[in-house]
């Protein structure tokens, strides 16, 4: 249980930073531990639009609000929603028993939630006008020993390595997967969303041949373009029945990229017997898709796509570099938000 | 997609049978088919308790209703709860491309839904009071090529038989998954339980060193008796924090039998870097899971348990015979019922 920031939690005493209601961010590190000279936030969706609808677009009363989350807490937790986002900052100081891949002036990314972070605002976040989720501030975060963190690529906009960042267990646990397979057939649904094209690059770098199912005739022309994907169809994914009939050939592997529920069945259906459906879509619901594959006799491996592997944001940045077609479909994303 | 009733669809057209408000229930067997005889029905607990209170515990009007049912739909599936149940019967004929390993004669327990089981009444359900789950019924009902079905073992009461089946995939997989890792650390929350008791006994067969986490005194005496846990400790599998203070060890595989939400961080705790988690609990989040190892940077496999593994049944049969103390829960269980 070390590395998980227990010593950090004020209040309820023994529960997880997560589900803590408040955190010690005091500067001073433990030996494990890591302190972030914090430079932006980078607010969830989800937090971000509730605190702008409650405050009926008052930017300013929705950095009071977001000075007051974190003066009380100690992270920046949103009560209502109860999600965070992510930070970028500079290295300040580094434990002496962090296991943490970072030193002093690397310029990070935090690939843990904001919600287990502990976090102090010292410029009452002067440079932001409450009116978008990238929040300019000045002040300090802490790493545990298990937090992941990942150092910014020189070669990337910060905004791309971030689009990469959030969705870079895709891509690893694909390649992992797919290297369990001699020569695998791999399916994706969803393969033009972020997700979706790495995990096709993964699994075409780790030699499988890539069927992609997308849900419209441009979402076709610009994963084609990205030249990941040797075969790609049109279907809609929880129509079980039309996708299974569109993909004709089922596949060893199948990645779940489409955040919509009801995917489950049509993802089983897509797989051969001893083959392995990994769920990224956190639309996934875990009871259609155990009762799915019971009600279907298949014997199929389903794995709940863990966003962690070790070493998952370096990796995920090496299959964006070697697939300029996927980095210009994330490049248009992030210049389109 | 052969095998799984599509033909049986009467309405909508191009869905799975699950998914149809209708079914043909027809006697007369497509090549890959198998006509059994009904028994008795064995109701879902969520959908009898439903019918059971909207007719103010009146015995005749749950009856005309589930008569009125399967009518209407050609399967018991109880259009409020969406849940079916299970059947009992004698197979009567075999379609000659049939996969199923059954003959004329068996008797028989299916082992899908009855939400997804063609189903013909004939009797009106004449020796059934409409006051309990188990309904003598005479009809006919279909399996499909891909629909699962036990024989029923001659040395086992049927009731035993359908608790042992009702868990099946449990020990099934964890014997799987199991059997990937040398002499491991097996621990399971939930193990005084069916699922969980049969996992242990299938962990221990497989040369597994086991674990136990039970809720209360009780359970962990009625479980030391069955001779399958190697330790046993009492925590709250919700605790994440106290849980794994009790466990001492992190196992290579961690399976999940707790039926209440919130064990995904301690079953994740509880499991060293690249060990597995298999969640059996219907309870268990998708989101939790997958956000909990992401902030926990936990490597570890996280599995959906799937109830299918071809030889299930059977398996779960000899991993109960081969453990005395496991039957005796299970008969205890199946008696207070």
């Amino acid at each position: 249980m070390s590395g998980v920031g227990l010593s950090r939690v004020v209040e309820p005493v023994g529960v997880l930073p997560q589900a803590a209601w408040r955190l010690d961010a005091s500067p001073v590190l433990g030996a494990d531990e890591v302190r972030v000279r914090v430079e932006r936030l980078n607010l969830d969706a989800a937090s971000f639009r509730q605190l702008r609808e409650k405050h009926g677009g008052d930017g300013a009363a929705v950095r009071a609000e977001v000075l007051q989350i974190v003066g009380t807490r100690g992270k920046m937790h949103n009560p209502v929603t109860g999600s965070g986002g992510m930070l970028i900052g500079v290295v300040d100081e580094v434990g002496p028993a962090s296991p943490l891949e970072v030193k002093p002036g690397d310029r990070v990314a935090t690939l843990v939630s904001l919600t287990l972070t502990p976090l102090v605002i010292t410029d009452a976040l002067r440079g932001w006008d409450g009116l978008s989720e990238q929040v300019p501030a000045d002040g300090h975060a802490i790493l545990f020993g298990r937090s992941a963190v990942a150092v910014l690529p020189e070669d990337l906009a910060p905004e791309l390595a971030l689009a990469v960042f959030d969705v870079c267990g895709a891509p690893a646990l694909t390649d992992r997967v797919v290297r369990g397979y001699d020569a695998p057939d791999v399916t994706v649904l969803g393969g033009a969303g972020k997700s979706g094209s790495l995990a096709l690059a993964a699994a075409k770098r780790a030699g499988a041949r890539t069927t992609a199912v997308v849900v419209s005739e441009s979402e076709r022309d610009a994963l084609a373009r990205a030249g990941v994907a040797d075969r790609i169809a049109i279907a809609d994914a929880r129509d079980a029945v039309a996708m299974t009939d569109v993909i004709e050939n089922q596949a060893d592997v199948t990645v779940v990229c489409v955040d919509v529920p009801g995917c489950e069945h049509g993802a089983i259906l897509a797989t051969k017997d001893k083959g392995t459906v990994i769920f990224f879509s956190m639309a996934t619901s875990f009871a259609a898709a155990a009762l799915g594959a019971e009600g279907l006799a298949a014997d199929v491996t389903m794995l709940v796509g863990n966003g962690f592997v070790p070493g998952h944001a370096a990796f995920a940045v090496e299959v964006l570099r070697s697939a300029p077609g996927v980095r210009a479909l994330f490049e248009a994303r992030v210049s389109a938000d």
